[in-house]
């Protein structure tokens, strides 16, 4: 693993993967994002997890015995008997690093896996607004990871931080693209209905959600009005240079398990009918470097043609919980266009899509390549 | 009960009531709506419910008989043994009568009671949005019933017409009419979750929404557009003039039993603070001439102070369900202001509304005047 | 397909299935039980659905138009397209026939068919109790098939009827197949908490069941407590004679989208411990001649560990919707022992044990032997 | 507050109330019960809340700034202002106690206060199942107060310890009363479903019972078998003899906001049908000296006429959440009787019946006499 320079970069298409499997681990290893990462990780083709790491608290632990194991499908049985490494770049021995930190702890710990050379995919918010820190949705800005060669010259980092973004502003995000591409956009109003395993485990409440509606959910509105900006935004050199289109946005919280719903109405650049609108979803495949990665599903966002989908229930599932479902494109009195979006919090919008920008890393050359 | 002129309009403060008790009828008792009617006007200090229509399949039937009672009190001795009537003027003998008629049907029925000299308080959409028909919120405009002149002179009506609007129109309202007179209204993003019990019973099948949203309300969207801005419109002449403001609505089903919850981004005329716009919320106690009704809430809308305010479960009855509870205002990146109200969507939104403006006829001196 | 003779009816092990495909076809084939059929059928390895049948109302219309399709899965484009048979034998040309008719209509239709010399595999309750027609699931009592014969001569039909069970009392029976077999059931407790797809579609509204229970299923109770004595009870002669333990009932509908719950105490013929009760259980691999069957899963029945399992959200689709999972083996201080049993309502309870029958009935020699 | 002699305990029919108002504290008074009880003393007609006391955490601080309010209704102002105490009798100046404690700590605090000369109503499962501790449904079973005279003397303890049920064993107990007393109960099988609520807050994880049952609630089951027997039980000596019927109960939890569900099957020790079972229900007011006290409702419990009844959500209120809702009294294939019971888990079931027994004590002359 050694410095980047900038010719490297140039993105490739998907690739069969590393001549062999690249080393991996998991920080925050018993939360509930943690155990997402884990589930994908167990059976990677290109990735061994090696490594699971947690707080102090549980370091030293075997995982099966330090962690409350949710979901369906039993805990795999190689990771049950690991015992719990600390967060400490010196005990946990992998090429990439998952972040599933909690935010007070996040800015250190990331901080000392990428100055001892480690790449880490994080789910947590601390760095994602960092100009010279990638924001990265694999299909539809790849090309942010050019940054992380800045990245680390300035912080004098041997590895370095690529960060996915919050669940409901990725899922936000990916229709917005295509469009943002061809038309561009002026103008979002967002208004979202999300899943209660956005919010971790234990979570929210049931005497908080059942027959009911939290209109608020701490911090979101803000990350959803400056990510979405970031991801559609440029690599100009050394930063990140947001786009510059404005978002007002609205957070629900609603008495759903999975899948977060966000309505939302667009003023478009260039004039359109929602017709074309919809076509250009349609037609879009997301960027050519993450088409084929193991993680990627076959269509970044799919159009739903039942007036009254997606609905959480049934399209959340969609591509394997990677593809985002759209629908009701229609004419916006306002603005130009209004759509529905819904994708999966969990797969799409966090421990999915770290999984897949740390494929895209591999194929970009970053890693795995000496 | 006779034509009215002009200058008997001239609305009135909160009088003591009728002299003697005015006689009114339900056409459609036997569904949801009706049957909320029935519990608002079983025991009304002003009116005396002496007949109930549905149907030519429940005409003739005992009420207890032919109705699936709904709710959780017991159905009224005196209304259970009534005989359903045909929804027929002729056999239904009422000074006032209530409509929560399905549209199939209500354009003709309602016209013959209108013509027969009865006053319809029709919850049905079919008039609506008739220039000569009043659309009113009590504590809103209820200026808007001269324009019941107009409507007797040119359909030739020895009664009338008064039509509440959609639930959910209804909740969104109440807060922006303060706004409107105050500050003024140009642009208005509305993004609704609404319960289950805005679509009557047996309404949505439990499969469709249990741990789902469904992102699709037929027609609703439609409905709100143009009934906000008749609303907030002015009486000019023969007709109401809409509010020329612009409304984008996204209408979406949640899991919740009762109780409209409403995002909305406004732009406003007069540029001004969120602070100010909550002080101005804060402040209104709506028309002078619906203060006191006896189904009048003290407040037809109250601010919340916590930050995570209005929730359906815990404010949907504030004011016995003729509150509307808002929340959160703050600016809007994209426009002025952006806030969350919630309502009743049966009391508030439907049959309240409806017997809130029968109120507001009598005092009005339109009806039982003689 | 002849008349069956004793002989023929010796069970045998699974086998590769039938030389060539079975034609079958699905009456009652747009409501929400017939739609889990074509889900089954549309690319079963030993059938090829060649007819969908339904009420006059819906014959002779495309099945694609006539259908409100539910689940997330798109209709089966070759289903899409089919016209709509009346259910009328000579109409319908196919050997094995599922019938997921309603109750006010199966008594004569199945009989139409299976003197035509139709086989019907039945999900409805008319002839489930008659002592000739055999009640089936397919791990628990296949010989009961045998009473075919008897049927076929006393009925002068050339086809038969087998039925399964109604929902919950198959879920019940699966667990306590091993029980009876092994210690003998002298009584049981059951009480049951059922998902709303039992009901179908619209079913339950949600108006009814969010936040709620409702303690009543009409005709449940007495459903669970005969047939789970037809079930474990033994073909003698020409009729199934019931086994003789009684059984209680309480059914309970829950805000649940798939999954039974059922809690039970067992009195035992032999007396032992919950340890043992819980070893049988989990040795069970059910009737020999069911295993290897498509639709059979690897375990009939499977014992969950965790203290708080079996949980519908969590075991439902155990064995792909075919496994019970039985949690919570304990000492019962009334009775023996107690414990919880929780199975897929409408792929173990309905359509999947129709279609798992179906496949016994052809490896049993019964059908397309020709 | 003096010594208890048997004499003083002839319990009286409901009286006028205390001379004075009875000064009270709650211990615990942050948690969801503890805030339960506060509601319920707010504005009580006999008691005044003189102190709220809770950890060593809260200690010290504003009662508003330490708890995080749950339900609608805002918080009492005169309890916002008050600076918490600690759990210490020397710092708690009331007569009487309710102890909302965590069993943690119960043990110790309750006693110290107790010995204090204190008595204490608790909520908490420590010194219910004692033979001189009083475990009491005022309308059940109030002559067993009268064991606190041996508990005073036995533990050297100037006040004493009077705890009400477990939430669920209490709405159990509530109907089966009338049947013991009439007809002997021999047999009881026991069958719930409790809502959320009755885990307290933040209690159960959303994710874990969204359109979900949790079949098992910890140490619940063996609270229900053996409070049953104790409520029912016979105070004999210095001890209450519990009764000698056996109960097996099956406790589940389900996506219910507030109410618990109980179906049981009774063996009679007299046989007798199910209508004179259910009329033996109707017809019971309880015990004359619970009749007219504050927190009486009219009937502790009532008989619902709908099959479908009775129902958390329609149901749970009634009687201001104190009065028991009966339905389905049918008889039993195995035993003789089955039914439904639901009542409010945190008014019946907890606060409301603690406040009650506290009621009770002050009539019975034990406390507030001098």
């Amino acid at each position: 693993m050694t410095m980047i320079s900038k010719p490297e970069l140039a993105l490739r298409g998907a690739v069969p993967g590393p001549k062999q499997k690249i080393s991996v681990a998991v920080l925050g290893a018993t939360g509930a994002v943690g155990q997402s990462f884990i589930r994908l990780l167990a059976n990677h083709p290109w990735f061994t997890l090696v490594a699971v790491a947690a707080s102090e608290r549980s370091a030293g632990r075997p995982y099966a015995e330090a962690t409350r194991w949710l979901g369906t499908e039993p805990m795999p049985d190689q990771i049950a008997s690991m015992t719990i490494a600390p967060c400490d770049p010196l005990k946990v021995d992998a090429e990439l690093v998952f972040s599933a930190l909690d935010s007070s702890v996040a800015t250190q710990v990331e901080a000392a896996f990428a100055s001892a050379g480690r790449f880490v995919l994080s789910n947590a918010k601390n760095y994602r607004m960092d100009p010279d820190v990638p924001l990265v949705i694999a299909e539809v800005n790849p090309d942010h990871l050019c940054i992380l060669e800045a990245q680390q010259r300035r912080r004098k980092w041997k590895g370095g931080i690529i960060t996915n973004g919050n669940c409901v502003a990725i899922v936000a995000t990916v229709p917005l693209a295509p469009i943002h591409q061809r038309f561009g956009i002026k103008q979002v109003f967002v208004s979202t209905m999300q899943a209660v395993s956005g919010a971790g485990y234990p979570g929210v409440p049931s005497l908080d959600i059942l027959g009911n509606v939290i209109p608020y959910i701490g911090d979101e509105e803000s990350k959803i009005e400056s990510e979405l900006q970031k991801f559609l935004g440029t690599a100009i050199g050394d930063a990140i240079q947001p786009a510059s289109f404005i978002v007002s946005a609205h957070a629900n919280r609603v008495a759903v398990e999975h899948g977060h719903t966000v309505c939302m109405s667009i003023a478009l650049g260039k004039k359109t009918s929602a017709d074309e609108v919809a076509a250009c979803i349609e037609e879009w495949r997301g960027a050519p470097s993450a088409r084929g990665l193991p993680s990627a599903p076959d269509r970044p966002v799919v159009l739903a043609k039942n007036p009254d989908r997606p609905q959480p229930r049934l399209d959340v599932n969609a591509g394997g919980g990677m593809t985002v479902t759209v629908g009701r494109v229609r004419p916006d009195p306002l603005f130009d266009v209004k759509l529905v979006a819904m994708g999966h919090n969990i797969l799409r919008g966090a421990a999915g899509a770290s999984v897949l920008n740390a494929e895209l890393l591999i194929t970009s050359g970053l890693v795995g390549s000496a």
